[in-house]
């Protein structure tokens, strides 16, 4: 932690829940007490305490997951370039992006596909940021819906998908490259006022974007991995094809072995995953025989007017199960919970399960990947 | 059953696994005793009590999986035709293909992905072909490895997908299509003489193909559903993107709901999926109390290197299980197993469950899919 971030930390140690004091568009967002799993490039989660206490995560505890330093982005310069399947090529200013179109606010929940990589990792190592269970947040979102600006443009017959590129300088192989996503045409053109499809944003929680969240502009794609909502989003791209782009032909897939073989057949991640996490107590906390309260989140699967359902809580090994009140429930957000159970003497911990709409469960295990992704095995926490 | 199938199958009744007297290249096999869904297009599987009687599965026993009729095709006049990202362009006759390039044979089972699909119709309907258990057959292929004839065709930089294409005429949206499928250039491009990914195949179980089999020209694919090895092959196209046939962009994916978004996000299926299913006794048939030999085959999943490990069967829904003893085990092929259990009066039948040399046993329960793909669960088969 450097001399700034110190400050930020005790600064907004009070206040915890309220937007932090330090945030601005010029600077790193403080990352008062997340816990940091790198700094260059920034990837630091929340400590679950913090993230269960509200049902929107103020940007102080919202995760941040980057794969390059955030790029230094002149707002009056940038223009967001929209290219390749479209009758008309675009090139937007931020005031244009403002004036010329009909803004729209959603609340979506974003979350990394490597939330829970660590749990991956008891089984057999798995690279990458070593995620816990905090690497996931729910944000209120402003911005234009992206079938509004490729409507503007006009998306040629044979587009099959969109690409989205950051502004971001990763190092891969060698070279430099920007990060890259895309997504299926019909996700794109979804239009739905309430939930667009996906969505060019400028704000978070009803503030400009932090640098550390894409600032001036990124891409919010509700119900899918976060690595679908690029940061610092410069260009679009208009597609017959998914983005060739190493961050959806390679990686962000499920392979066993990650060669070429299995990188061509496997389709990338999209949709993230019925999920539910217990939040407090913390693990291996000193918890009294007894009556406890156990609070959480849950996540339905990604897909379109799927909810959280019902989540239940066992303190004996999945033997029994307490059914726990859920909070706002919503498609595409996740849930907060909180469950009563009776813990006996010698108790190994405690498990949660969530079950959605669509009447799907978590699974009690999930196979090991290779890069660790969409773990969502029932999740268990020892106490003591 | 028309007149001339009735006649084959008096004829053949006493040759159970010798070829068929009647099959030749100009007219259909006979169907001897097989499970026929359709007669046009022709869909049959053979009866599990024969399908088990041999490693080595009769052509006339062997499943028939057609999308059309079976193409009248002049093997004096076949070409088959390289096309797309090569540096030549070829047209093969059938002397070319049988001197101009090194033929290999190898034993490799074909199975549909729709195998077992009427057990996903027991939890809600699911069209298409009503397979039992027997869309499954292993057989000895010879061809030229698909890589030889790439090489000579001079793949460009840019390939990443190799589309086959067949002559047959399917009735599909007010138009007619060929019969469709594409595979990775990694798998397509794999030489290896023992198991070439990928062959153009003129003969099965060393007799020219037949009609319903594909002749005079099919892929063969080892360890992918059998929807990836074309019949009646009459172009190779090569590249950038997988084949935009209805086969491989609509049809032949895992889906729920089968709209145009979960099309666009999911892969094709490639690999066929570890399974096991028992074939005598049949479902009802009534046994005695005592000592049971039950038999049946074993898939491993169809990765290079796995093979099928061991194989368990149960009496008494899952308490106890006996390991069966294993015939010839090998990656890309079935095995043919028997167990010997003791079932007490009043069982509810038999389960048997497999798994292969990565450790992975097949589940108890799979998730439905909308069309009925990859049914892999635990095989039960109710006594009497």
């Amino acid at each position: 932690m450097n001399r700034r971030d110190f400050l930020a930390a005790t600064a907004t140690a009070p206040l915890l829940g309220s937007l932090p004091l330090f945030a601005n568009n010029n600077s790193s967002t403080a990352v008062d007490s997340l816990l940091v799993h790198t700094t260059t490039p920034m990837n630091a989660e929340p400590h679950l305490a913090n993230l269960v206490k509200s049902d929107i995560t103020p940007v102080s505890q919202f995760y941040i997951r980057s794969h390059a330093p955030n790029p230094k982005i002149d707002p009056a310069a940038f223009r967001l370039k929209v290219e390749g399947l479209v009758e008309r090529e675009l090139s937007i200013s931020l005031s244009e992006l403002a004036n010329d179109y009909s803004s729209v606010r959603v609340t979506a929940t974003l979350t990394c596909a490597g939330n829970r990589r660590y749990e991956h990792s008891k089984v057999s190592p798995v690279k990458g940021v070593p995620w816990r269970e905090g690497a996931i947040g729910n944000a209120v979102w402003s911005g234009v819906p992206l079938a509004a600006i490729l409507k503007k443009a006009g998306v040629k017959q044979e587009a099959k998908h969109v690409w989205f590129e950051g502004l971001d300088e990763i190092e891969k192989g060698g070279g430099i490259i920007p990060f890259g996503a895309s997504i299926p045409i019909p996700k794109a053109m979804d239009s739905s006022e309430k939930m667009p499809g996906a969505m060019v944003v400028t704000q978070m929680n009803n503030k400009p974007l932090t640098p550390d969240h894409g600032f001036p502009v990124r891409t919010v794609v509700p119900g899918y991995i976060g690595a679908r909502s690029v940061k610092w989003l410069g260009k679009i791209v208009v597609s017959d094809k998914p983005s060739t782009n190493h961050y959806v032909a390679t990686a962000y897939k499920i392979v066993e072995r990650a060669d070429a073989m299995e990188w061509a057949e496997k389709a990338p991640i999209y949709r993230f995953v019925l999920n539910s996490v217990i939040c407090t107590p913390v693990a291996d906390q000193r918890v009294e025989p007894g009556n406890l309260t156990v609070r959480g989140y849950a996540l339905p699967h990604g897909e379109s007017g799927r909810t959280v359902k019902s989540v239940e809580v066992s303190a004996d090994g999945g033997r029994s199960w307490s059914r726990a009140k859920l909070g706002s429930t919503s498609a595409y957000c996740w849930c907060l919970w909180e469950a009563n159970v009776s813990v006996s003497p010698g108790t190994n911990g405690l498990l949660v399960r969530a079950t959605d709409s669509a009447g799907k469960t978590q699974p009690q295990h999930v196979d090991w990947n290779k890069k660790g992704y969409l773990f969502n095995a029932w999740h268990h926490v020892p106490v003591k």
